[in-house]
């Protein structure tokens, strides 16, 4: 295992194996192994798509052993996979093959430092599990809306670091905008404590910025401040068919209007992914009646105290746009029960397609306003490669983010499909950046969409931010191989 | 004039007559001015505080021509002081006494680039006044909510540059929130085009953070894509006697429960503000028939289509305040009239201390929960500094920000008053950290707290923002001597 070329050429760096020894004194016996069982699930994605190696596993209990580690291995110039839940989608969280780093992981880190109820913030370690957080909020009768399929195992500490995105950002905006303060480790091991919780505070550049979204690259996230939100007294879902993907995004808007922006989430699909879902998931049913082509979960929300005339509301707007056909039939949750089963459509379809076989997967943006052009121009291109393949687009059309997957040939061979896979992603990727869009709406970019990154991105915007990576960690050693 | 060190050093660098004649090429006769007449209240401040000197007032109308001036004095290494509106409060937009830079003004790069209704985007250049922006979306039946005092006159790219704050932040976030891209000139007069109308993109670092909120010193902004918001169907606004700051604070959870976060605004302003406004501006006067020692004027709004039933709501959460002993009076506008009334008790109270006479302002914030321990807690601190100094005290209490300024004792010497600047900065800001609070919420730092920010921001924090300087602007010719 050859030490990196900054570290050799430094005759006074302690070696790797001292490094090593000083970090299993900093975390004690209950943080580290190098057993290859414990580790395995810490080496690869969720996807399976990448595996590789680390010398160790190591799992820091506080804010200082974090700092006394990535000092160790700054010192010796070892390089350092920061990981929360591992739910990245794009390879972000797992190390490569090269066996020279560790895998820092912040699972130990889940306390909550923090609930001020009157200040709407909430201060939690990097470890703390999104759902946990969410729950949290709730008994102190506040609301943390980021709301993501994998919210039962991914951490916060990944969501800030990924600038998370989910089914809440039409009304609450990303992970980004739900955060106020943050405490992260740099790396070389100084901790830089931005743990404050202002709704305003211009004292020089906003630092915490650089962090979110870096994916652990410029610095290892170990708290934060989140914002939260009064919680909503009434929530109504309706499960909707719509004629085609343009009538879905003119629905969002009258949807908005006549609520009083009161829309939360917003989500489209189309009948494959509701068909994945029903075969792959026994327990699920379709709301409705008949067969359609196309589907919208919408969900109002209020937090008024009193009354509430949410369902009216709702009912309303589905009744005018069912006379604009708009809408074709609707069913509404007359539950909290039957929310769920709604829901449990939507947040099984990424499993659904994993069940089904091989899949590609596209998670972009365009303008909101160029949505259904997008749809079938992309699909006109993708039909290029491979005829048979089958669309799977579905996502959050009220904020112009859909997952366009495709999906294998129904009982093809998953390997001739998946060798087509950068001709997909060119076909896919080409019309997203012709129309202003993004190649990596929500999921980031790690291992995954790098050359993509590097295809696509403007020289100017590459190269301030190589100028940012090499400011903030010149030796290289935070998630290396990763975004740029 | 002694030119830079670091150009000094170079030999080869062009003479300060060669860029300045380069520069007037590249913007024609147009683009500059060196009269002293002209060029007068481009090198002062609003308040008076600052004036500096300039070897030129250059005014580029196109974001190449920026460029282009730029590269001159970057290859010169000639500092430049960008400018929007001048309407800076910590003397950010103004040059210092060296008289070796240009000012570059961006008054001339108005032009509105796009309008996008239904994606919600508005693209803008920098030197659209705000109230022109407001009006253009509103023209598009849409709103863009950042709203302050000086909104007829300053300039987009000013507000963005200085992460504007203002009235409207609790319901829609500071200026930051509401950008999705920007165009940005470099220090090296290279261009950055990050003018993306998306609401989610993850494709690495969100280098447009960069830029918002650094007063200029990273970068240029010549353009935005503002995010739009469904306009507004109904508007009610109370003008509230309130006992105590408490109060106030109290008022403001059970008024974003009660109305369904329909707040929009909710500002604080003591008897002496109002007094100061009625004494300066005849055509104001008090809402109320008695005299009450703390106001709130607190606003909702809905963007519901269809009958509204705003002003109801507004009336049963006065109604049960009141009942509490929340709310000792209160009056609601019964017409635009009558809330434009209401307004310019508050949007004059700058104006009026001003007219007043010598003031020293500080433009702090606390956790929301800590407003009412802080309003008590400073001012105790600062009656020890003089004991007849007045407590003008009011803002954005939603937001944890209040402007917490003190006027000379009436009648009296506003030389001596000004003579304890920095012992109430002291009392002031000493508080406003024990309390995790800013010593700048929203006006930013400039030249103005400069010294503050080295006094009480970290070492780590400090560091990390030279840092930053250095790797964008190793030359330092981006507003120096502004922020760090």
């Amino acid at each position: 295992m050859a030490a990196p070329a900054a570290v050799a050429a430094d005759s006074t760096a302690p070696t790797a194996d001292a490094a090593l020894d000083r970090i299993r004194t900093i975390v004690g016996p209950k943080g580290w192994t190098d057993d290859a069982e414990a580790m395995r699930p810490h080496l690869e994605d969720w996807r399976g798509l990448f595996k590789g190696k680390a010398r160790m596993l190591v799992k820091p209990a506080t804010t200082e052993e974090v700092a006394g580690v990535v000092a160790a291995c700054h010192d010796a110039g070892i390089p350092i996979v920061p990981q929360g839940g591992n739910t990245s989608l794009c390879g972000a969280s797992t190390p490569d093959d090269a066996g020279d780093g560790i895998v820092l992981s912040l699972v130990r880190m889940n306390r909550v430092r923090d609930l001020d109820a009157d200040n709407y913030t909430l201060t939690v370690e990097a470890g703390c599990v999104l759902a946990d957080v969410q729950a949290k909020a709730a008994d102190a009768d506040r609301y943390f809306p980021l709301s993501l399929a994998a919210e039962g195992s991914c951490m916060i500490g990944g969501n800030l670091s990924t600038n998370a995105g989910g089914t809440n950002v039409l009304k609450y905006g990303n992970a980004r905008e739900l955060v106020l303060g943050l405490e992260v480790v740099l790396p070389d091991g100084r901790i830089w404590n931005g743990l404050r919780g202002l709704r305003k505070d211009n004292t020089g550049y906003d630092l915490k910025q650089l962090f979110l979204g870096a994916e652990g690259t410029l610095g290892i996230i170990t708290a934060a401040v989140l914002k939260l939100f009064p919680k909503p007294t009434d929530v109504r879902s309706a499960f909707c068919a719509v004629p085609n993907v343009a009538a879905a995004v003119t629905l969002l808007g009258r949807a908005r209007a006549e609520s009083g922006d009161a829309v939360e989430t917003f989500e489209f699909m189309p009948r494959l992914v509701l068909d994945l879902v029903l075969k792959h998931f026994p327990d699920t049913q379709d709301p409705l009646q008949e067969r359609y082509e196309q589907y919208v979960l919408l969900e109002l929300v209020s937090t008024a105290s009193g009354e509430s005339d949410l369902a009216a509301k709702l009912e309303a707007i589905l009744e005018s746009a069912f006379e604009d056909g708009l809408v074709l039939d609707a069913a509404i949750s007359q539950s909290e029960g039957q929310r769920q089963e709604f829901w449990k459509l939507r947040e099984n379809a990424s499993e659904a397609q994993k069940l089904e076989g091989a899949s590609i997967k596209h998670d972009v943006s365009v303008p909101v306003s160029r949505i259904a052009e997008f749809y079938d121009a992309a699909w006109e291109r993708v039909q290029q490669v491979d005829g048979a393949c089958r669309l799977v687009g579905f996502g959050h059309v009220g904020d112009g983010n859909l997952h366009y997957n495709l999906q294998a040939p129904e009982g093809s061979d998953g390997k001739a499909f998946l060798a087509k896979w950068e001709d997909f992603n060119r076909a896919v990727h080409d019309v997203v950046v012709e129309m202003g869009g993004s190649i990596s709406a929500e999921h980031g970019i790690g291992r995954l969409k790098r050359e993509e990154l590097a295809h696509y991105k403007d020289p100017v915007s590459l190269d301030l931010m190589r100028t940012l990576k090499a400011a903030l960690d010149p030796k290289g050693i935070f998630n290396p191989g990763k975004v740029i």
